[in-house]
């Protein structure tokens, strides 16, 4: 298929090509790329070395391509430039890449300025995050947490089958794959049951991840103006995986009545390649099933667009020393890594263009580079649970990792991994992973 | 005091000094100003045609004066440049207008060229607001809105004395005073008792205004590192007027369990001047009283920190044939102009710093631009509240309007005028107002 070595099970296949913002050693300056099996494309490089020459006159007479490509330091104005842009650019990078194509193929140097080791590149945020928007769309997981907070009969609302529940999340501490995450201090309710209730200034004891999808908006709507859900998917540039970080200490006490805060505003990790809207549009397919007779406004001409995406959890834990924990059946999973859930994002009770015609309905406004969360993404038994709440009821039953270990919550050292993908081998559309490490507390008070 | 003739009761006396972004109808392009009584100073016009000849030279030598005072478009690189930059720069123009300074007062081409009628300025967006916070701190909104949602007895919820409750508002929504406010759509439960609960898509019938206080961030805090409420000043840019606009039967339906979404995500309208912190730096003094014991990073070393700026609300109607409405009682309004509510900023359980040592104990990064809102601020009596929910008991009492009128919400070409001010007549420190007026719904289903 292509000239270039692509390992057979690579996420980066030349049926996705997804795009990002790297740096390297020798330039420091953060420019957009792709991934390409085990290399990037530094399309600052690539364009500026004439590389579209051979593309469509379309996009090679674009006046804006070195603008976006060349001269960006995030996807922001790619993405506004909308998914005709997109397409043209995806199919030609596309085209460079198969095996029959010589431009790229046969100029070694231009290969040697633009064709660059995955290895060697630094990954930065790809897009300035506007506003992150936080959905609540897994079932399982709404399920899961309702009951263990207000017992199963209430576990759902009933605006939740009606409606995508979503919160607004917090945009500054959006961060990319591979950045640490320090333990959080906060507002801890150590004794529930206990009157007056007194809260006590601790590092959180409950912290969790929490397996997401994200995506990423490239259109733009003016205010008052609701998009139709059948036009959705026109402002969709594409999407990455989401690690939430949530310290369950401090949300149970500060939750009510207006949602996470504190908890949440830490840090939220992304993958580093967007893959675009148009790489994902053969893996859809049906959501949790809702029998609920939806407003016209939710209703989808073509049924059955929610994403089917495989994806994978891995935790791997620190040497024992370093672990925080006086437990020596916490210690004994040093250095071990475990698949601590197994999911899908078909496990979400709506589509993306669902989320947003809710997300607008009232006239919000949305600009390029804001984010969607899908919210937790669970399956229906606990190897599919995407948080440790969830899979150790809240703390209570310990899950046992490889090598004896087990864990309620996240300690530190520990390293958690999320990985997606859809598509065969040879072909697959994944989105490498999202990972972050657990840096312990600092002595603050 | 100046040698420009500032009205006695401005709120932009020479004590003032606010921040805000104009253009001209001659000059469309948006650039830095100050509100000086009735005037304007152009700032980009000011500094290019060597207004800060006569700084102190730290500040006329100041390599980015011109950038972020002639070149900018939002305040934004301004607010960047720290508090002890805007000590600088506000002193140094109460210095050039007050009466003995001929640098301006006696430069008939800067004057002409910098000076300008404030009836000829537009004013845009004086930020570009990164994450908006809103915050609850109205201790007495709180509890009547709590009592209507849940009874007196659960008001308050339990966490309410010991934390500053907020949640993450819509940044892209929010815009300038001025800027009309279309009736949104949205997900309403027109029945609460029946089962099951089936909600209709409808415009808002229950459109409200929220009081409010905001203020802008200048500094930038590492993720992972609490602001110290004791520093917390130091990271205050100014303050703004702010309406929340909120739609009451939207909220109700969809606020559990994760907080308000499209019932505020429609408009969040803010003043055009940000009164800077150093002009309201006495405007201090005790909030509402708080017996319970605080935990120590929301301890204030100096007690009385919150501000003391008083707050008026105003409504005024359209035409009766524009209200929407087919009640006689309603249509009686037309055309009138109630001030409906009087109210002050001390009607606030927490200072800003309190609000900032929250808003970061778990690590979350701030950055100049970030907007917090205050939370709606109603007194103790009825004619002090900061919304309609609160004035009509959730709609179920009218409220009386001038000319024998009433409203339980607002209806079609009701316009929301808010003013707010501190100090004196002659040294007054105001925000000017915020306005809003409502446009009826779009035939959009």
């Amino acid at each position: 298929m292509s000239w270039l070595p692509i390992p057979r099970d690579s996420h980066f296949s030349l049926s996705n090509i997804p795009f990002g913002i790297i740096s390297t050693a020798k330039d420091p300056s953060p420019r957009p790329a792709i991934a390409i099996g085990d290399h990037v494309l530094d399309l600052r490089a690539f364009t500026s070395a004439d590389g579209f020459s051979a593309a469509p006159p379309e996009l090679r007479d674009d006046p804006l391509l070195r603008t976006v490509l060349a001269e960006a330091s995030t996807l922001n104005p790619f993405a506004a430039r909308g998914r005709h842009f997109h397409r043209l650019v995806r199919r030609y990078l596309q085209h460079v890449l198969a095996s029959d194509t010589t431009v790229l193929r046969d100029d070694e140097p231009l290969r040697r300025a633009a064709l660059l080791s995955r290895a060697e590149v630094r990954n930065h945020l790809p897009m300035t995050v506007g506003d992150y928007t936080d959905f609540y769309a897994g079932k399982h997981h709404a399920f899961n947490v309702g009951s263990l907070f207000r017992g199963p009969a209430a576990a759902l609302q009933p605006n939740y089958l009606h409606l995508p529940v979503a919160y607004h999340g917090r945009a500054s501490s959006v961060v990319v794959s591979g950045t640490p995450v320090r333990r959080p201090w906060g507002q801890i309710l150590e004794d529930p049951a206990a009157e007056p209730k007194m809260p006590a200034l601790s590092p959180s004891q409950r912290l969790d991840l929490e397996l997401e999808m994200g995506m990423f908006v490239c259109g733009e709507n003016e205010l008052g103006r609701p998009v139709p859900v059948d036009e959705a998917d026109d402002y969709i540039f594409g999407y990455v995986l989401v690690n939430d970080w949530s310290a369950r200490d401090l949300q149970a006490w500060e939750y009510i009545p207006l949602g996470p805060f504190t908890s949440k505003n830490l840090a939220t990790s992304i993958s580093p390649w967007v893959v675009l809207a148009d790489a994902l549009a053969d893996a859809k397919g049906p959501g949790i099933a809702n029998d609920t007779p939806l407003l016209p406004y939710l209703r989808e001409k073509v049924p059955d667009q929610v994403l089917q995406v495989e994806l994978e959890v891995d935790l791997t834990t620190a040497a024992a020393a370093d672990m925080g924990t006086d437990s020596d059946v916490e210690k004994a999973a040093e250095g071990d890594t475990t698949t601590i859930s197994r999911s899908n994002s078909r496990f979400l009770l709506w589509s993306w263009p669902q989320m947003m015609a809710h997300h607008t309905i009232s006239g919000c406004n949305l600009r390029p580079g804001d984010l969607f969360g899908s919210g937790t993404i669970s399956g229906e038994d606990p190897a599919s649970t995407g948080s440790l709440l969830e899979r150790t009821g809240g703390g209570k039953t310990a899950m046992r990792l490889q090598g004896g270990g087990e864990r309620r919550f996240l300690l530190d050292g520990d390293t958690v991994v999320i990985r997606g993908w859809a598509g065969k081998e040879g072909a697959r559309v994944g989105f490498g992973e999202v990972s972050g490490k657990i840096l312990p507390a600092e002595q603050l008070f």
